[in-house]
């Protein structure tokens, strides 16, 4: 502040016009998708998915150009800023230097958008009309209906039926943006149907969600399946933003020695690091801190196996090598809700077990106190999730204080919070609560791993 | 789009540095106000406002200096951008370029933190701890409680209680910046607790919570009162979003041929259009149209006589001369709360009497349809104030492909509906309703006008 430039906005003739792929700088490959059915290496179903994703998924290439169409839309709200946090800098009375990468900018409020418009695009581009796929408290089905929205494509989205309840304004959302939204479990579909008989009050899991989503792309040739997180080709889409951060850095001649952001399937954050991970890889940074922040009550990476487990949690999906929960483990209902999947990204969990990346476990009620911290001084009331990594940020930025040592740390801070106010009444009211690892879950989950018989070579 | 840009932003080195006071360019002086015991011209009442606002009021320098430490809050969201609207001109099939400079950017979602941080900064100068304001829908508190977070300023919000129930998440947002809001009437003021003695249930109203709030604010030394619009100095603090768009708007080598906003208290228009209705009045630029926009429901400036009446409802604030509906009307319940105001910014009914201005009155459904419009063509869902605008934009845009003319339109787009989501379910369920002119209310409300002695020069 005191007349010092405060944001680091790029134009847009400098913003990225390839994604980067990480999978041809891996030192190691990463370990293949296995087929839920044969237990065999397989890539993503063909039926269910664009042409150009399973292009994408195991590429080769360094770089994947960024179709003109989907730069278009980007613009309406991209590059998106770096901003200085010297109020919070202030508030903290510490030495380091605090960057944050803010997202929230997007119509749809956070970094979802990046890849529901790569895959609307890619959708469109094969002539279908339509997608359908599931939401949980309605991040990904908003940003997926913008996204098909832009494109002219009819989106049916299967939300959790409890959040569906709770949280009208996301479904309001979708429906603004022209899709259409059904509680789940929904009448619409066979399995639908069937939980409904067994239980006419199920609330609904993203687990049925997810199942109905698929059921309704399989059965339909005009519809495809869009899944918001984990896959290789989603986090390749999310680069756009690390490669807007790495070159707004440079043009401010800096590089962070700590980058920090919360991980639920990944996405985000990997979008974010992945184009600086590159630096480390290649022994050029090799004191960089890539920290993952995960809730406590959800910890896959730092109290899962690294093993190989479903996707999804009806045994659908592929099966990746992750680190994982257990497929069937549904974790405690923290406000976090894109914190709470039972697995991670198989690039993320790579990069971790090979020593390039950390991660961090945190409890709720002090994310949301340094979210509050973070709001009162900069001014953005972030989303829960986020608020994970702005807890770390945090205590990083008073460990610099105690130390003395001016560390520059990069925030991945995805979006904001407008939809999630009744958490933050929960926490000042005082009626927020922490979760302890719920250790006995986990056990008994992980005796539901998948048997598998196929060997890395 | 196809390649091409499509924001027009500023570098934080290119931003104003004083804001634009068009009262010395005024070919007419703007009559004064009126003390409302006295009857005789006055200035803002000396214990409720800031010194600085007080020396802005009727200030004869053309550019008044933006403070350093207010400068240094705006580059934490500002410069704002402005975009082009290709993707709306493309579904309208139209010649007309649209631009729109967005203001949803901010923190607090609106052009209101404009006024709300200066304000606050004023007010720190002076020493004061504390301020009080009133609020109805919660655009105006949630933007001072950010101002006030900022200068570790405490507030107290008086908020309508119909308001305060209905929309708990205006509410929670004011309180996560550390305001506290009560819903008024309240039992912490003599007025409120009169009010609740004869009506325990009394649902508030706008001019309750500005007596709560003024009472308040007179019985502490340390408090200050602070209002959102309407004053000539609020409108002042605005005119930092009209100097970005008149200098983007020449580094894209162009130039409004028609400006559109929407007029409540008319702060965010007036903001907008003030640095361009001096080029105007300068005579350089004859052929410029500036359209306020009003809700059919509270048509003040196309509906109402231009004579002296009071700024609130309940007789305590000065008297100005304006077009209005009478201070004692209560407009019906549209959801763009923030245009429900039965007078208008003295400022833009004197530009409006000497004809620089012109205005227009719409209904709600057509509105909400025009927002529609714009949030699956541009991404962004605009608040309900601003969709008033957005359906004049879209009928000029429209008139252009009738005529063939390739007008250049300026939308002030003030704010998002992040908060508004409600209104969009109901016009998009069908319940939404249109409300007729209300003439006889207004013509009982004419009745009530204060007696004026005072004869302009």
């Amino acid at each position: 502040m005191k007349g010092k430039e405060t944001k680091i906005i790029l134009t847009e003739k400098e913003m990225p016009t390839s994604w980067y792929n990480v999978l041809p700088d891996l030192p190691k490959p990463l370990p293949p998708l296995l087929h839920p059915g044969t237990g065999q290496p397989t890539i993503l179903p063909p039926p269910l998915f664009p042409k150009g994703l399973q292009d994408q998924e195991f590429n080769k290439e360094r770089y994947i150009e960024i179709p003109e169409e989907v730069q278009d839309i980007y613009k309406l709200w991209r590059p998106t800023p770096i901003i200085r946090a010297y109020r919070l800098e202030k508030a903290l009375d510490t030495p380091a230097k605090i960057f944050y990468k803010y997202e929230g900018v997007s119509p749809a409020g956070s970094h979802k958008l990046n890849t529901a418009v790569a895959q609307a695009y890619y959708g469109k581009k094969d002539g279908i009309k339509r997608f359908a796929t599931e939401t949980g408290a309605g991040q990904w089905g908003s940003a997926l209906a913008l996204g098909c929205a832009f494109f002219g494509l009819e989106l049916k989205v299967y939300m959790v039926k409890v959040s569906y309840n709770q949280k009208p304004y996301r479904r309001i959302l979708m429906e603004t943006w022209g899709a259409k939204c059904v509680p789940s479990p929904s009448k619409d579909t066979e399995i639908g149907r069937k939980i409904l008989a067994e239980n006419p009050d199920s609330p609904g899991s993203l687990g049925i969600a997810i199942s109905e989503a698929i059921e309704d792309a399989f059965g339909r040739e005009d519809t495809y399946y869009s899944i918001g997180s984990v896959i290789n080709c989603v986090l390749l889409h999310q680069t756009v933003n690390g490669l807007e951060a790495k070159k707004a850095m440079e043009k401010a001649d800096a590089y962070p020695d700590i980058i920090v952001g919360c991980i639920g399937g990944g996405s985000n954050f990997a979008g974010m690091f992945l184009p600086f991970v590159k630096d480390k890889i290649e022994g050029k940074k090799p004191n960089l801190r890539i920290i993952n922040v995960e809730p406590a009550a959800c910890p896959s990476v730092t109290k899962g196996p690294y093993t190989w487990d479903y996707g999804d949690v009806a045994g659908m999906a592929p099966i990746a090598k992750m680190y994982t929960l257990g497929h069937t483990f549904i974790p405690p209902g923290i406000h976090a809700g894109g914190l709470r999947y039972h697995g991670m990204a198989p690039i993320i969990c790579h990069l971790h077990k090979l020593g390039f990346v950390e991660a961090k476990a945190v409890h709720q009620v002090t994310t949301f106190q340094a979210g509050v911290q973070f709001a009162r001084t900069e001014g953005i009331v972030p989303a829960p999730e986020p608020n994970h990594a702005i807890r770390v940020v945090i205590d990083e930025a008073l460990a610099c204080k105690e130390s003395g040592e001016s560390k520059t740390i990069l925030l991945a801070l995805s979006g904001h919070g407008h939809f999630d106010l009744a958490a933050y009444d929960e926490y000042l009211t005082g009626k927020l609560q922490d979760y302890d690892y719920p250790a006995e879950k986990v056990k008994e989950a992980l005796t539901h791993l998948p048997k598998v018989e196929y060997v890395e070579a």
